[in-house]
């Protein structure tokens, strides 16, 4: 058989629409047709990009990795100094969720909650998580040598504990439908817990 | 037509199976077909107890809601001060987790994930967390008074901040299979950020 002929575009358009919809009606709720006619491409072409729905929950997953490690370089690039980045980072998810009305929530905890039933992508997700946590804990280790963070807590420790407390405000702002929550937990551990 | 003959046991028989399914396979994955053939009732009766599957969600969220309040009051009925009944509550919490592999993780967290398309279910979730809540601020506020938790931030934000860092590390321990992200949330912040 031939080889297919596979667009790296039409791979990244597959992996925005995918995270859209999974953001919007959940991995189950989320049908192959529905993707492929967003994409506009023929359904048997699917195949050639991803083995299965459960592939592309992998890649979709990796690909939000990717988005939030952007994030985070966007946000230190311009910060001038790695504790101003961090809170950049944060205020910029928030601004996102402003965009849209605080639906939709965080996409790994979305499918964190949804899945327990694929192991492929809870390791996704596991190392998704991980990938996030090590892009605080720099920036935050370099506040801990330039004082401006708490240094009896080890960094990782305390990006767990920013990136856990956060994902459980972004439910609570999905919920009540306010920023409030997002807030506060910037509020009471970024600008409170954190500081020396 | 003759008003059906309503069961109170089949009712809380419908709710307990209906938290257990939707905590395994989410809302959407759920049939109703399933809950009959598991409490064994027939089709037709389910809509005598509840009008739609929206409506069984609503009830299984205050359903939740309770297993929640009941278990905050088991833990503070046999605890030496408010401060050790929240971490007792914590505890039983993680040891429910341990028993099931830490799969499933927060029934609310899933739902609030997941449901983005019902408004009724989201106003439960809204109104069950501020539940839970509401039902550790009062001991918090309890501490604070004998000088146990620092009172230099509300007991309702520190009840909030609490939970949310619950919910994210419980989040994490379902992709991590494993307890270390909830110890880590009780020894930060229950026995640090909280602490005068």
């Amino acid at each position: 058989m031939a080889r297919p002929r596979l667009s790296e575009d039409t791979r990244r358009r597959l992996l925005e629409v995918s995270a859209a919809q999974f953001l919007r009606q959940g991995y189950h709720g989320t049908g192959i047709k529905d993707l492929l006619d967003r994409v506009e491409i023929p359904k048997g072409s699917f195949y050639n990009y991803f083995p299965s729905k459960e592939a592309l929950g992998v890649a979709t997953i990796e690909y939000t990795a990717r988005c939030t490690a952007a994030a985070l370089t966007s946000a230190f690039d311009g910060a001038p100094d790695p504790l101003s980045g961090v809170r950049a980072f944060f205020e910029s998810l928030l601004a996102h969720f402003e965009d849209n009305d605080f639906t939709g929530g965080c996409l790994l905890a979305n499918l964190a909650c949804e899945l327990d039933d694929s192991e492929t992508c809870r390791v996704a997700i596991s190392v998704a998580y991980r990938q996030w946590r090590d892009g605080l804990a720099g920036p935050l280790a370099a506040a801990q040598a330039a004082g401006t963070v708490r240094d009896d807590v080890p960094a990782e420790e305390l990006a767990d504990t920013l990136i856990e407390a956060w994902e459980g405000a972004v439910i609570r702002m999905k919920v009540d439908r306010s920023a409030a929550p997002l807030r506060r937990c910037m509020r009471l551990l970024l600008d409170g817990y954190l500081r020396p």
